[in-house]
């Protein structure tokens, strides 16, 4: 029978592994359950049950927590039969099962992999046509990282019918703290929260390396460079996270390219679901990926910057104690300010039209984003006015374009790639031929209008 | 006084060279100037006579034709003071003096270089700014390539005042025979059009390296793929042009990174003047130049292949010669060649709206592109259709995006980049989001339109 104090958790990670050491301060018998040996001793040691297969891990199990890297691992361990041992802390059946089988009647799955939106609705099918409507599921997808994946801090996501989230909610409340989200529109709604967040994150995260990289073939002090832009209009949580893992030579990963790889995937595959043009997406996509075959996957996303460097990888580390930058370098440092804030701004607005294009309610992803580390001083200041209506800016579109060709005539001579800058180059003067030149720069968002008129209407205040 | 038999040659390259010793037949008193010793002395075993400085080389000549690589040598050539010692052909007045003012009377000074469109201008308000308004100046920029540069051959777009044009005949038809393009607009008019003209021939060449790269991923029989590609609604000129070079390990140049880089340049920072997006121009433009930082700036541009292939660069070289092909292997090739259909739909027709945004006449620049290097199945098939308005296309926006999305799938399976038709998506998307996506697939030509509606109205017949 199903015990309150027992959680299952599957896929001991980097992530995982800090949520169900964490658990085990309010869950002591929480067994975990990993494909790899080693993790699983580190589970033990560390005071946790270990389970040998998924069936004997969620045996017993009021809570069943999946962690595992994709949603293929999350239907294997879920539905392929595995040989019922009976071993660990359940009482096997010596037949062959599946997980699905033998949860505990009442069971409550809680889904925090980062898997594609339709995802956890199929679970819920495949379940109910197993015979388990009995079974509640949470989509409930994390961010924040290991640190808070320990501390029991993660901001979740979480979404599916209001019973089955209150029934998930002791355990949310342990893993999250005071950052659970409630999200409305069902299975699916929070895993469109975590990639719209993504969004965000994944094209802040390449917009800095094409921002640094540019610095470094202007010549610039790196070091000095970071410390500028993080007070300018192109400054994101992202930027201010990534960059120094550019500026110092620590082999570390913070944050593997692959993470982002994935998830980028999700987003553009969500975007032609959605019938929706998501160009920074996909050009941030095109860098990641030629990165992940340049070898990069499993390297930190802060190296991509040499994937703009290729004839000086190490440009950026290099520069960070050049002489004390001129007159001339703040002009210099100007291009990057005025890049980094235009690729922000489309950026924000390329979230935003994308989450309520999936059925989100606009003020409450702008509550969670830009808390999270999809937030940039662009996304901050500009998404209220497309939300309100009330466009405040006071940069005009033509004002952006204006600055933005100075940046990338800069990096024309110089021959320094521009794949995301570029593209927003395009987009904003395809913005000033549809006449939106002297509106406010959060105009831009006027080239997603449908037939039905824009998602986001708005004038100049 | 000015010999009607003498004409001075300025640059002595590839091109120059070819042009040059083909109009010693007809002028066999052409005097030819290059910074190059060695070419210099290969022109005069050819026949010519060589001079030490423009100044002396222009001496003398009714026709002065400047073949050398950038509007700042042009610039020089004319402008810069010399010593005039006399010697060559000429008879010099031993003072310091520029070309500009050793100019004969009446002379006519022909600019084939490929430069920015304002060039030819700026040389005629120099030229009158020192007196020289005797001069006749004729905007003639070239396509062909050497072996039709040695034929006299070449496609010569010539735009000035008619007078200058007509003064100009005699070494313009020995240099073009029948394929010399008088152009409407005056001087900058026949650099417009060969700026159109790259526009098409520069994507098509990063679209066959995007193209064969994905075909090579997918596991082809290069040599196959590229048979079958061409015989499909995916191929251009330049395919076929350009992929016989992937496919064969001859290490030969036989067109330069360097000319694209150069060219495109030109191109984007033309659209950045007409306000004008450029999408595949400017997605282009970041290969070109990824390309020229990784060192293959001097390396035949087929080799740019290897940019969408960091991991294995001879993949297209190595799988020339695969096992018989399967039928899996004909709906893989189905993948690629619906690619190249959709991102040389939309090069064709950005071209077009390039070319009637700088006031070229949208027919002629037809006549003369889908007969050029730049021509492509969708060029000729689907330009007449935006030009009559007529849309008789028998495939839909959405019905592209449809098969277009399959490939970018798959290439997302594959982790290979898609910087052309991963962006053609995009803007396939935005035309469907218009309420295009029932119409014929030229409607993605709507995109660029004004405030004044577009520069092509059309619909189905």
């Amino acid at each position: 029978m199903s015990d309150p104090s027992k959680v299952a958790f599957l896929g001991l990670g980097a992530m995982g592994f800090g949520m169900a050491t964490n658990l085990l301060h309010h869950f002591p018998n929480t067994t975990g359950f990993d494909v790899w040996a080693p993790t699983l001793s580190r589970f033990t040691a560390a005071g946790g049950n270990a389970a040998q297969t998924p069936v004997e891990a969620v045996r017993g199990a009021k809570y069943v927590v999946f962690m595992v890297t994709s949603a293929a691992q999350i239907l294997s361990c879920l539905f392929d039969e595995s040989t019922d041992t009976g071993t660990g802390t359940g009482t096997g059946t010596g037949t062959s099962t599946s997980a699905a089988t033998a949860l505990e009647k009442g069971a409550i799955v809680i889904l925090c992999s980062t898997t594609p939106p339709d995802h956890a609705r199929a679970v819920r099918q495949k379940l109910d046509a197993v015979g388990r409507g009995d079974v509640a599921v949470v989509d409930a997808p994390v961010s924040g990282g290991t640190v808070r994946a320990a501390d029991g801090t993660l901001s979740i996501f979480a979404a599916g019918t209001e019973a089955d989230v209150r029934a998930a909610k002791p355990v949310l409340d342990r893993m999250a703290g005071s950052n659970l989200w409630v999200i409305e529109g069902g299975l699916g709604a929070g895993t469109n929260v975590k990639m719209v967040h993504q969004v965000l994150a994944g094209i802040h995260v390449i917009a800095a390396c094409e921002a640094m990289g540019f610095a470094a073939r202007l010549g610039l002090n790196t070091q000095w460079a970071f410390e500028e832009l993080q007070r300018g209009e192109g400054n994101s949580w992202m930027f201010g996270n990534r960059t120094p893992h550019m500026l110092v030579d620590d082999k570390k990963v913070y944050s593997a390219v692959n993470n982002f790889v994935k998830d980028i995937g999700i987003i553009t595959t969500g975007g032609r679901a959605a019938g929706l043009p998501l160009f920074l997406s996909s050009a941030s996509e095109q860098v990641l990926v030629t990165g992940f075959s340049a070898g990069y996957g499993a390297k930190d996303d802060a190296e991509l910057v040499k994937i703009f460097l290729p004839n000086d990888l190490n440009l950026v580390l290099e520069q960070t104690s050049l002489t004390t930058p001129s007159s001339k370098d703040v002009s210099k440092l100007e291009l990057v300010a005025n890049l980094l804030a235009a690729v922000h701004l489309v950026a924000a607005i390329e979230a935003t039209i994308l989450g309520a294009k999936v059925g989100l309610q606009p003020q409450q992803l702008f509550d969670i984003c830009v808390g999270a580390a999809g937030t940039s001083f662009m996304y901050k200041d500009r998404i209220p006015q497309l939300l309100s209506g009330k466009w405040t800016s006071k940069k005009t579109v033509d004002e952006v374009i204006a600055e933005l060709k100075v940046s990338v005539e800069a990096a024309q001579q110089l021959k320094y790639p521009l794949p995301l800058s570029g593209t927003v180059l395009q987009l904003l003067q395809l913005a000033s031929l549809r006449g939106l030149g002297k509106e406010p720069d959060v105009a831009i968002s006027r080239i997603w209008d449908g037939v039905d008129g824009p998602l986001f209407p708005g004038s100049k205040v």
